[in-house]
């Protein structure tokens, strides 16, 4: 465990040639707080990897420890067996994505969304101590409902055993976002249609029982 | 234009060793109804492909026409540029996700998500026919407000030459979900804890004006 386990939260991530965008710059940013809030709201990421030299995206539940992103799997999957044989680990692109709004504008061509976007490039690496593999999936359970995994039967001996973590150090990390309204060329502003911004968001129903669980089990207060 | 513009929507995509899942194979579909419902419904897509060795995974905008789907971006971006100088094109990965409900289980090993997923393997290529191009960019503004493209300005000359579009044909493709409560094992039915599904969907808001827009401009229907 030779990487920082926290850093300050004022301390900005370090910019590198692959963070720093080619365009829109004034939409990245490198803001700690900024990608951990982007990340924790989440309920999955897309994580890249290269197969036979062609890249594959899969959406994969995942949480965050510190500065530290875990993902798993079934020790059957492709990308958590890849990286268990690379040495030291697989390079992996790590994708999450929130769309906050549909921006129209009057020109089809500045039409847009508002969202918040992290990247993060790095190298994924089998967790490989029981410890550490134990406090991943505790925060993969808390991840999309806090609280839950101290309100589950936790994993035994052969869950833990068929299940690998991989391990991906929050360094080389970026957010992108975009807000506001449309930004029309000034000569079109007097066109007749109509601009704006239709808000997005995701929202959470009532919680629905399993059909085989006990009448008068109470739903938690996490939900 | 070599591939087929059209399948019937009763003949599945064909089966590749990139798109039988190592895993959870019952839930793989190949159905081209299925594939079509869940693009068309989502706001972007991530597009996975290698610079350098390495995966980059970037969020898109994208809409389908047919059998094919188009991306579009600034022609200075990198994977448009990427894709224009390399011949055939550029291999991508594009998937899709949409999350329908938080799956809660006794046991923490059993908790998953439910969710509808595409991932489409292929080369990008760029489009190059101005009329190919102007009606992925009328799809790319109808794919998330439908009827939009026709209440806008269209891209005028300078605009068209500065938005480099991609075409993905719909050939190697898969759609994964999951649906249904939570899968314990039957030792663990009887334990105190809480178990079924949060569901979890996407909705939009009240349309927001822009804060130019003529006063009295009335709300479009397709909104």
């Amino acid at each position: 465990m030779e990487s920082a386990m926290s850093q300050p939260t004022e301390t900005p991530y370090e910019p590198t040639e692959r963070t720093i965008p080619t365009r829109s710059r004034e939409r990245a940013s490198y803001d700690r707080e900024l990608v951990h809030s982007i990340l924790d709201t989440a309920y999955v990421c897309h994580l890249g990897f290269v197969r036979d030299g062609a890249p594959v995206v899969l959406p994969t539940l995942f949480a965050r420890v510190d500065e530290r992103l875990y993902v798993h799997g079934s020790t059957g999957s492709r990308p958590l067996r890849m990286a268990g044989q690379a040495d030291p680990g697989l390079p992996v692109c790590l994708t999450v994505t929130h769309v906050d709004g549909l921006v129209l504008a009057r020109s089809a061509f500045h039409h847009s969304l508002n969202y918040r976007s992290v990247v993060v490039h790095g190298t994924a690496r089998q967790v490989t101590d029981p410890a550490e593999k134990r406090t991943a999936l505790d925060a993969l359970v808390d991840h999309a409902i806090p609280g839950r995994a101290a309100d589950s039967r936790p994993a035994d001996a052969k869950e833990l055993a068929a299940t690998a973590v991989l391990r991906l150090d929050l360094t080389e990390v970026s957010a992108k976002t975009r807000t506001g309204g449309p930004n029309d060329d000034p000569a079109d502003l007097s066109l007749p249609y109509w601009a704006g911004v239709v808000p997005v968001a995701v929202t959470s129903g009532t919680p629905v029982p399993a059909a085989d669980l006990a009448p008068g089990t109470p739903v938690p207060d996490y939900l």
